[in-house]
């Protein structure tokens, strides 16, 4: 292998790539990033065999070859080097790269001792704008599980019907659900949210538009010369749908940033009590009031106003309250409840698309 | 009491003195800050027992008080608060915080218990421009000893002759030496670094002078309303100035965005030897290279033209040279060298004031 290519093209692709290469799984060869050419261009590719990344850059072949060389190491070095042209050289399974004032061999692995990158044949397609699902992939990822203990929450569920496609995630102690303007109907996706983590790191704010090939098992995320290939979670995802109440007694709507001030300073006195605090919608006094109280440190009650129906307390987690609001943009935010015991929904009284759900703690 | 202060003046001052109240130590009061009428202002206080800072702030007096709050607490809280006027008042212990939309009550303990913030009566007086004194911190700072095994190392040594005034710390393994064109024939000052620390942190752009009273046991530092008592560091400072080599018999003059560079790329081919790189002075070629090797995952040459005198060879930590290019900030940075087992000088060709000393490894 023999070739040239920018240093800014190889570390950013070196960048896409390198994070799921880990040096903790029992296969040393995974901790690499494997290099590749390919007619005129070089593919650097990873995985952690449940998701591959591969990213193409343009380069100048001189001689063709493949070598896998560790992908932190290698990440780091590119990206320490000033920009300008890279000549990368491979013999014995080494690595020379020379460029102005630089000159260094890095010692790598064979690259057939590097796992095959999954492919899909045939399969579904379906293409998505990129501003759009990069949105999307920042409200509703946070809310999908970390816990392996039940699986199906770790993933992301796309389904659809005629008119929308919805993509939604949960831990069971909130949910976010995003519908877009897409027909999708035969469409049920469940996609590990680690891995669109690695969609949305991918995207900028000028990238093409997402195209999404699927079958049973596998789904490929396709964009800027990047290709995520992640395997899909196994098992049905609950049906959520039928969790989230349609119709509401109480609802009170506000400044986003207001509810957030109150949040904030609520949860200071909410420690003693895993994050707890108490929500009320006053009709009266057209106002929501958080109070905390935390024996030990003092108590604390924070108003703001509000355009209020009816009237209402519930006890939730300050943080998911303060996660959720993050996750919209709006300058108000309406807040959806029934009884203590049932869920709270969020909105955006300006924009339907994205919804969230928060679970009472049981107080 | 009671009072009336501005949130943007409480969380600056509670941001300036929080940061020494420990919640480690065996007292739990030192957790706490005191805040304390005197006159028209309101004075926040806290220590460690080896340093105390205040902050008085303007405030509305209607009735005269202390009280010793959780320091952590309350600055969050605090922080969190919109700006405008705040209402405290103190009733069996208890702090009151009001204001519009917020109501909260933080549990205090009684400020009798508070230990008594140390005093210097009498002492020498020295003034020092903030703008000045900022800088020569971040520069000798970072070169004094975290490691309490050599308490004197863990100091910051200002003394004087009658010209100057010099500002060194060393960890032994490197020295940062300021000076200031300061008459200061008689003074003789170990201040822990950490101090001076919370003084940097103090200091602003638009600061007043910093005034400095010091006596055998103590030194004080005045600045913007806020006041830093500490105690001095025991010991005999080392003779440093004899170490320093005042001729050297190899130099090279090269751009410290260059030698920044050259020592980063390298020093990721040095983890493997704890950092440890090798620098060549070339007087031949006039450049200055340095090359690291790893066994385990490959070598690196990094070349930087530079202007020479001799040539010679010496090996030193990558992490040291990246820290003393980072406390300089002109264009160019010269080399100074003999022997390969001494000190090697950093210096600005076109500033004299600051000069930094890295003792090489033995290979």
């Amino acid at each position: 292998m023999k070739l040239v290519v920018t240093q800014e093209n190889l570390s950013r692709a070196l960048s896409t790539v390198s994070r799921i290469a880990s040096s903790r799984g029992s296969l040393p060869i995974l901790s690499n990033v494997l290099l590749k050419t390919t007619k005129n261009q070089l593919t650097v590719a990873a995985t952690n065999l449940d998701i591959a990344i591969t990213e193409t850059i343009g380069a100048k072949i001189e001689q063709k070859g493949a070598i896998t060389v560790p992908a932190r190491l290698m990440q780091d070095f590119i990206g320490s080097l000033p920009s300008g042209n890279l000549e990368l050289e491979v013999a014995d399974n080494k690595l020379s790269l020379r460029m102005d004032r630089f000159d260094s061999t890095i010692n790598g692995m064979s690259p057939e001792d590097f796992p095959v990158m999954p492919t899909i044949d045939g399969g579904s397609v379906i293409k998505l704008s990129s501003k759009e699902i990069k949105t999307t992939l920042q409200q509703v990822l946070f809310t999908a599980s970390t816990d392996d203990a039940r699986p199906v929450l770790t993933g992301v569920y796309i389904h659809g019907d005629k008119n929308n496609m919805y993509i939604a995630a949960t831990d069971s102690y909130r949910l976010g659900e995003k519908s877009l303007n897409k027909s999708s109907d035969s469409m049920s996706l469940l996609v590990p949210a680690n891995s669109l983590q690695e969609l949305l790191r991918a995207l900028n704010d000028d990238s093409q538009d997402v195209v999404v090939t699927y079958d049973e098992q596998q789904a490929r995320f396709s964009v800027d010369g990047v290709e995520i290939v992640t395997r899909l979670v196994d098992g049905k995802y609950p049906d959520y749908k039928k969790l989230i109440p349609s119709k509401f007694e109480t609802t009170a709507t506000l400044k986003r940033k207001s509810l957030n001030e109150i949040t904030k300073v609520s949860s200071l006195f909410a420690r003693e009590a895993a994050g707890s605090i108490t929500l009320s919608i006053d009709e009266q006094k057209n106002e929501v009031s958080i109070r905390s109280i935390a024996s030990q440190v003092g108590e604390n009650t924070a108003v703001a106003e509000a355009e209020t129906t009816g009237s209402a307390t519930i006890t939730m987690n300050s943080r998911y309250i303060l996660d959720a609001l993050n996750a919209f943009d709006g300058e108000k935010i309406m807040l959806n409840i029934n009884g203590k015991l049932d869920p709270c929904v969020l909105t955006d009284p300006a924009d339907s698309s994205y919804l969230h759900v928060i679970m009472p703690v049981k107080s």
